[in-house]
C-alpha cells in the first residue's frame, strides 16, 4: 500500500504545486486505485505516474470547493479512452452528482463504463470483505469530509509444523482449520482451528482528512492510524488567518497527529505563499510537536 | 497583435500538447487578451506565459465538449483573487451558461467581477469601435462554431506637409479635417479633410476555427484572412476517419486556406498519435498544397 501526492497545493494552482488530488495505491491489496479529491490537472498528473486511469477503482471527494472536483469530468472521460469498462464509484457531499451529471450532459460525454455516485452522509460509507471506509464531518465552513480507510485483519497462516508434529497430515481438514473451524479427527480427537493459526496481520489504518480548521473529528479518524494526511495551509504564525478561511497550520495538524497516537503525519494543501525551502520552516514547525512528519511535494510517494 | 496557442492538442490532454486553448493577444490594440475554448488546466498554461488573467476581456467558446470547455470554471475562480475587478464577457453555444453556472453555483465559487454570458447564435456577436466578430457553424456533429475576428480599418494620418505647403496652420481645424470633415477656411477657401489623409490602415482579419469537417462556412469566415487557425486533428491518410469523427486532415485545411485566399494558416488540434517528427509530415502534408503554414505547439506565437 502506498500514498502518492498528485497536487498538494491550496486554492489555486502553482508552478510547483497543483491543486489537491491524493491516491491511495492499493494495487498489491485489490489492484486498484483509490483516488482522494481531483482538482483541475489531476488527469495530467496521473500521466507523468504509473497510475493507469482505469485502474481507478473508487473517488473520494472530501468537498465540492473547485480546487478538489474540477479536474472530474475531464479525468472521467479520458478514462472512457482506455480499455476495459470497470465500474467506478464516486464518494461526496450532496451536490457532487449534479456536478457530475451537468457536466457530462452538457459537454456531451458519454463515457463506456457504469459510474455510481453516492452522496454521502458521516458513518460507515463502504465495507467489503478487505476494507472500511468511515466519515465524518470537519469543520471547513461548507461541509468537508474525512476519510478513514481500515484494511481488515487478516487471519494468521496455518501452522503446518505444528499440525504434522501431532500427526495431522495435509488435506482438506487443513482448509476448515485455516479458516478457525473445529473438526474431529478420525483418531475421535478434537482439534480448534483457532490454536493452529499464527499471529493475526493487522489491517492498516489510513486517515485522508479534506480542507479543515482543527477539530475534534478530524482527532477521531486519525486515532491509531498508520499515516494522517491534514491540510496546513498555513504556517504557525498566521493561525488568525488559518481560523478566518476555515483552514490549518502545520503545529494544529502536528497536535492532531499528537492526540491521535498516529505514526505518521503528511502535511499537504500548503499555501503558494510558502516557496522554496519556507517548506522546510513548516516541516520544522510540525515536528517540534510530531517528529515523524512529513511536507508532501507533487507526486511524492510514501509506503505503508 | 499577437496569436499564442496554449494547447493544441485534441480529446485529452498528452505530455506534450495540452487540450484547446488560444490567446489572441490585443494588448497594443486594447490592453486585452481574448481567449477561444478554455481547456482543463488552461490556467495551468497560463502560468507559464506572461498573460495575466484579469487582462482576458473575453472568452470564446467554440463548442461544448470537454476538452475545449473544463478549463472555464477554474479559470474564472483563479482571475477572481487577481486584483481588479474587470467584467468579463463570454460567447459561446447554448448550455455553455448553464455549465459555468452550475460549475461555480456547485463548487461555492463567488467571482468578484461581473460575468455577461452570450450563448450567441450566427452573425455579428459583437462589435466596437474597433472590432467585429463574426460567428458561423461549423460541420462537427454538434453546434461548434467558426469566428471571424475583423479589426476596423482606421483612417491614414493627417498629410501635415501638404497642409501646410498651401499655407494652412496648425489650430482646430486639424482635427476636422484628421476627422474628413469639410471645412471652409477665412479666405473663402473649402477643403475636403479627406483629400489631407494618407492610406487607410488596414485592419487585420484572424479566423479561428471550432472542431469540423472540411466545409463552405469556414472558408467564408476565413476569406482574405491575415491568419487562419484550422484543427487538422488527423494526417492525409486518415482522412476516412477524419470524416468519420467530424474532424480534419491537413490538406483539406489547406485546401481551405488556398480558396479563402489567407495569408497565413496555422494549424492546431493534433492528435496525440501524432509524435515527435511526425508533426513534420502533417506540416508538408499541408505545405504541398499551401507554402505558408504552420503546426503550432503548446506556447507558439504568431505575430500578425
Ligand atoms: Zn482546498
Ligand atoms: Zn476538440
Amino acid at each position: 500500500m502506498d500514498i502518492q501526492f498528485l497536487g498538494t497545493g491550496a486554492g489555486m494552482p502553482a508552478k510547483t504545486r497543483n491543486v489537491t488530488s491524493i491516491a491511495l495505491r492499493l494495487l498489491e491489496e485489490r489492484g486498484a486505485v483509490w483516488l482522494f479529491d481531483c482538482g483541475e490537472a489531476t488527469q495530467h498528473q496521473i500521466l507523468h505516474t504509473t497510475i493507469k486511469p482505469r485502474k481507478i477503482e473508487k473517488i473520494f471527494i472530501t468537498h465540492m470547493h473547485g480546487d478538489h472536483i474540477y479536474g472530474l469530468p475531464g479525468l472521467l472521460g479520458s478514462r472512457s479512452f482506455q480499455a476495459g469498462e470497470e465500474k467506478l464509484e464516486i464518494y461526496g457531499p450532496k451536490g457532487i452528482a449534479e456536478y457530475i451529471e451537468s457536466s457530462l450532459r452538457l459537454s456531451r460525454t458519454y463515457v463506456n463504463y457504469p459510474i455510481n455516485i453516492h452522496e454521502i452522509e458521516e458513518g460507515l460509507i463502504f465495507e467489503d470483505s478487505q476494507f472500511t471506509v468511515e466519515a465524518k464531518l470537519l469543520e471547513h465552513g461548507i461541509p468537508s469530509y474525512g476519510y478513514r480507510i481500515r484494511e481488515k485483519d487478516t487471519a494468521g497462516p496455518l501452522l503446518v509444523d505444528d499440525l504434522q508434529s501431532i500427526g495431522v497430515k495435509p488435506g482438506p481438514l487443513y482448509k476448515k482449520l485455516k479458516e478457525g473451524e473445529t473438526v474431529i479427527l478420525e483418531d475421535g480427537r478434537i482439534l480448534n482451528g483457532r490454536d493452529f493459526l499464527g499471529p493475526e496481520k493487522q489491517g492498516k489504518i489510513v486517515t485522508i482528512l479534506g480542507d479543515t480548521r482543527i477539530c475534534r473529528k478530524s482527532e477521531e479518524l486519525a486515532a491509531d492510524a498508520d499515516v494522517l494526511v491534514h491540510e496546513a495551509t498555513f504556517g504557525v504564525a498566521d493561525e488568525a488567518l488559518a481560523y478566518e478561511y476555515y483552514h490549518s497550520t502545520t503545529s494544529q495538524a502536528a497536535k492532531i497527529a499528537v492526540r491521535a497516537n498516529v505514526k505518521k503525519l503528511i502535511l499537504t494543501h500548503i499555501s503558494a505563499r510558502y516557496q522554496g525551502n519556507e517548506a522546510d520552516i513548516l516541516l520544522k514547525e510540525a515536528r517540534d510537536l510530531f517528529e515523524n512528519t512529513f511536507v508532501a511535494a507533487d507526486f511524492s510517494q510514501y509506503s505503508i
